[in-house]
């Protein structure tokens, strides 16, 4: 089942912001089994937007998350380009309007024109709960798809992807497994640990390995490396992982590697 | 001046590494001169990136700048993307051989068709020195557009970027000039500074301003204030973003807004 995130905001684009968002959702959604095959930042432009979630939806993925671009502000136009993208209409949605009008009056403010913005979503979609700040986010199903929508600010979007994005969506996913093992190299060269990485790969297809530099290639070398197994059973993708990841360091090491289990890969 | 970002690799993609390059480049283009208009983070698939890189190609960008996918193993596939994207063949570069062959032979090791892999460049590309590890860089101008590729490791890239890519780049960027000015306000939600900023962005078309909400809005506002001038000159950056950040701030006081200048937005 493929996933693509699309984590708008100029202040992303332009670096003003290390964009952790695409982060935290590409590693949950590679945890819940989806395929996450790309992240789409974009800069606060409706019709570009629009134009990339067209093509990406072109694809019937069975998944997008978009992140940002839900305030009251001008330039918060993500909905209106979900709408656009989906061919929907942008409309007063009655359960949004009831969150952001909860949100105000809590502190005795109207509901002014910005306020209310918040509250239209595309035609069809529903509203999500936002616990920690007024924005509501977004769920819509397009096809085959569904398309989550969530605020920028991570405190907002993790607290709504735990609190409902994820146990909705773990009714839909693959009942796939993920296991990983991670171990540093230290004497191998990541071009000498390639064709080993390689053989491994045809072996075992379902596995994925990524090798990770973190000292010198040629004066130290030191290899951070990721062993993924994607399985239906735990047990499945545990053992796998295993398997794969043992023969692995046992190659390196006939490679003059000294080889330590476990780190980090921040 | 438009730019696009390809920050490529599955790790970015799944969430095993935290995409800093994105921000580095983003911010670097920025006060450059360059509209950056998006950054687009692929998994280690040469058809889908080629597609994707094809697509931003063909709307005619002055650069685009690749990240990742340059080293020695099996899923390092960016070159072949950008050659395909490009109509180009992938040749073997004298100059890269000749930057790779030295990395090995300063430590006594033999060229292995893994090593000489990383010295097949687009069809009239130029190898980009890298002075920090072994994968040199790409420099391609195909049409309008420059195509430049580095490595995904954050000291190479940055290395690479600041010894060579920005100075080839000023020579070619438009002269603008950018101006910063950062504040907070502690007591305007965001929704009420809203209305403001856009009457703001109505009298002065070539400020940017971004709010970004650091408190709760509404248990009590925070916002981190970013106004960015551009203009074709240094003073007159200066003056654009004064006057405009210096309105913007009077206006939120008028709101009953505190406000105190600077800040940091990470």
């Amino acid at each position: 089942m493929k996933a693509w995130l699309f984590t708008l905001g100029t202040e992303v684009v332009t670096g003003r912001v290390v964009n952790t968002n695409a982060a935290y959702l590409g590693r949950r959604l590679t945890l819940l089994g989806f395929e996450v095959l790309g992240n789409v930042s974009l800069v606060d432009d409706v019709e570009l937007i629009a134009s990339w979630l067209s093509l990406v939806l072109s694809g019937r993925p069975a998944l997008v998350v978009t992140t940002g671009g839900l305030g009251p502000t001008y330039d918060d136009v993500t909905l209106e380009a979900v709408a656009r993208a989906a061919g929907r209409r942008l409309v007063l949605n009655e359960h949004a309007l009831e969150m952001v009008r909860r949100r105000y009056e809590e502190r005795g403010l109207p509901l002014t024109p910005e306020r209310v913005k918040m509250a239209y979503l595309p035609e069809g979609g529903e509203a999500i709960p936002n616990p920690v700040g007024t924005a509501p986010g977004c769920w819509l199903r397009h096809g085959e798809t569904i398309v989550v929508s969530l605020p920028g600010v991570p405190s907002e979007l993790e607290a709504m992807w735990e609190g409902y994005v994820e146990p909705r969506l773990r009714k839909v996913a693959p009942l796939r497994h993920i296991a990983e093992r991670l171990f540093t190299v230290v004497g191998v060269p990541e071009s000498s640990a390639a064709a080993v990485v390689k053989r491994l790969l045809h072996r075992y297809p379902s596995i994925y390995v990524k090798t990770h530099p973190k000292g010198h290639e040629t004066r130290g070398p030191v290899l951070l490396v990721y062993v993924q197994a994607s399985a239906s059973s735990r047990e499945e993708a545990e053992n796998a992982a295993d398997i794969a990841a043992k023969e692995l360091a046992a190659e390196l090491e006939n490679l003059g590697g000294s080889v330590t289990w476990g780190g980090s890969l921040q």
